[in-house]
């Protein structure tokens, strides 16, 4: 068994597990239950996952779907598929090549095996391709292979893939539906959860998009086996913000479990994911559009984008600049005595031992100038998410200048102090 | 007074005017009355217009809004707008130098009255100018001028600058909204409400787009006053459009107003007007998106599209082709037994009464070929919406192709004819 005594006195999770069935896209989604089942394990040999598929709603008032998660899912995914895709559409897939010459046959049998015509379109993954330009491109191309309304987009990749194809989808012949394949970290509890969608400017990053919720979001923690290991600790930075804002028991797992889940143990992955999508999903479904309750998932971003913005996204990977982003939200909770000191002293101590993160040579007060530039800065005073607990933040706007510009030199000197 | 005993003889229209009060923007919008209640002249002299508003509310699940249609609006419009613009939002015009040469002070004025900060971003009119591209230019000025989530986009144009700058707004830091001013009878009659907004590919017309409906809809007549000749024909025949699918009024008072109507007498064409909103604001209301009835809004346009398309959109304007298209599904309705054909003379007598449209010479063939690559074909099979009389249509999805190609070779007999 891969547990070890230590990993098995982790607290039970808030999730249920069922078997896999026919999906059927009419059928009630069932509740989340409060008991972790047992796993059956197919033995000691290479295939330990479970053939069990966890689904987690996300109801908004335009969509409501599912995020499945399961070990080995892009294989397993042809009985999805069938009931997912209409009969007589046609799937337009769009990846980057490095994903699909390591995924991509396991995925592409899995539309082979349910009958779903397929097509593959390729982009450039990273940031300078998230560009209108790309999406008239793919939609140049779907047009020439014969898309109609009926077509489904399925986007197979990381965060830039999942944002471009979800905004192809949401503007190609004014919407068609799309399927979200995440295959990062980041993506899995994060940005394909929720249906924003959105391209750069010249002048800054998502300033064209849309609200575009998908079919479904299908997530299978085996494809983060091939992630580059900084990019995948990113993805742990985002998954820590859940467990501050919303779930201790997040918090609690990636504290116990640090060297295990570095390690990428697939059972301790698929529950740390489980965890994160339950906690993203709940605050979408209760605020879609960001208005209220989905500003918490901001925690660590107010900073965190400026820090991405003042190095012109070439320095910090987006779930780093969020980890020191974090850090610098406790220390400026701490300051207006909001947050609770030992909370604070835990959450800066796990940002620090997940690291190794990227010095930061940002001078605070181009911080401050950065925030005041932030879309979300609405009228000119820059909000933020400051834990008050573990699993508890606030919604502050009374953070003075000077805090933010201590709080930046703080994180500056402890980044180099490392 | 401007009317003549045979005008005077045209039947009572079912609309309710309310004289000119202070806009408030959640008073409940008024239900459409059944009488034409009385109009004050101001004299026999140069103010000939009642400085009274009509409203006619359109309800979507997305939102719901009001089309507001007075000779005069333009200038009269700042109550309006600052009840609709958020007090310390910014307003971004959108719109062509020669709309803004001819009518562009009357609208500014307006604003400056209202306290309404105001920028105006220029851009050139016609199809080529519905691309992404555009719409990238337009976003990165936003930026440039301090556009943030509250910023509020007014479309100042024809349809062309309706589409692209509703799309603008839809997508700019995924959506803010927009105010539709159109200035042609086409898109005050039509696509400025309902929320439709696109850009075209390289491979077709309004291939990208998206549904986003506007915070209101100010349409005053008055400007159409310097419609060029052949772009306010082009209108007439979406008006007639709405005459032949649900209103016999509106087939009425253009059979029996033509040279008024073609001389744009202010009263009889905001009469018209008025008539043409209230059929579009039932149907987008009972239909957003195109499911079912707001189908019927394509009458005329089957053909009509394939007609613009197989000439590159260079020979006929967009109501022009709606124009023998309504002839050519006439012809294929009466051979099917499906149009009256007592109804199928008087539509085809009206169009051509209402002339002078471009030579057809186009194949049968070649239109039955674009046909099946329509968006608007759903797995292959073309839908057609023909009347059965007047102001009531079908759908039907039966017509033959030798049916198509037979009506195409009519239409271009019947256009070389004249």
């Amino acid at each position: 068994m891969p547990q070890n005594a230590r990993e098995s006195a982790v607290p039970m999770l808030m999730v249920t597990r069922i078997t896999a069935m026919r999906f059927t896209r009419n059928a009630p989604m069932l509740a989340m239950g409060k008991c972790f089942s047992a796993m059956l394990y197919a033995g000691q040999g290479s295939i330990r996952y479970t053939r069990s598929l966890t689904r987690i709603p996300v109801r908004t008032s335009s969509r409501s779907y599912e995020v499945l998660v399961e070990r080995g899912l892009l294989r397993s995914a042809s009985a999805l598929l069938r009931e997912l895709v209409p009969s007589h559409a046609k799937a337009f897939l769009v990846s980057s090549p490095p994903i699909l010459r390591l995924w991509g046959t396991s995925l592409t049998e899995s539309f082979s095996d349910a009958g779903v015509s397929l097509e593959v379109l390729e982009m450039t993954d990273g940031e300078t391709s998230k560009r209108l330009s790309a999406v008239e491109k793919l939609a140049g191309k779907m047009v020439s292979l014969g898309a109609d309304r009926r077509s489904v987009v399925i986007a197979f990749g990381g965060g830039v893939v999942g944002d471009v194809a979800g905004f192809l989808a949401s503007i190609f012949m004014r919407g068609i539906p799309v399927i979200q394949i995440p295959t990062t970290l980041v993506a899995q509890v994060d940005s394909a959860i929720g249906g924003k969608t959105g391209v750069n400017l010249v002048s800054g990053k998502n300033l064209m998009g849309t609200f575009h919720q998908p079919l479904a979001v299908l997530a299978d923690p085996e494809v983060l086996s091939t992630l580059p290991d900084r990019e995948y600790r990113s993805g742990l930075f985002e998954a820590m913000k859940y467990g501050v804002i919303r779930n201790p028991q997040i918090f609690d797992l990636m504290e116990t479990h640090r060297e295990a889940l570095l390690r990428r143990d697939g059972e301790l992955l698929e529950r740390l994911i489980v965890e994160c999508v339950q906690v993203k999903a709940d605050v979408v479904s209760a605020d879609e559009r960001e208005g209220g309750e989905r500003r918490i998932l901001n925690f660590g971003h107010t900073i965190g984008h400026a820090l991405e913005s003042a190095t012109k996204y070439k320095h910090f990977l987006h779930g780093e600049a969020v980890g020191w982003g974090m850090v610098a939200a406790t220390l400026i909770g701490e300051g207006l005595k909001i947050t609770d000191p030992g909370a604070a002293q835990r959450i800066i101590a796990m940002v620090l031992a997940y690291g190794s993160l990227p010095v930061v040579q940002v001078d605070g007060k181009r911080i401050l100038t950065l925030l005041q530039s932030d879309k979300k800065t609405m009228g000119g005073v820059p909000h933020f998410i400051l834990p008050t607990a573990i699993g508890k933040v606030d919604v502050v706007n009374t953070v003075s200048g000077r805090a933010v510009i201590e709080a930046a030199e703080e994180i500056s000197q402890l980044s180099k102090a490392r």
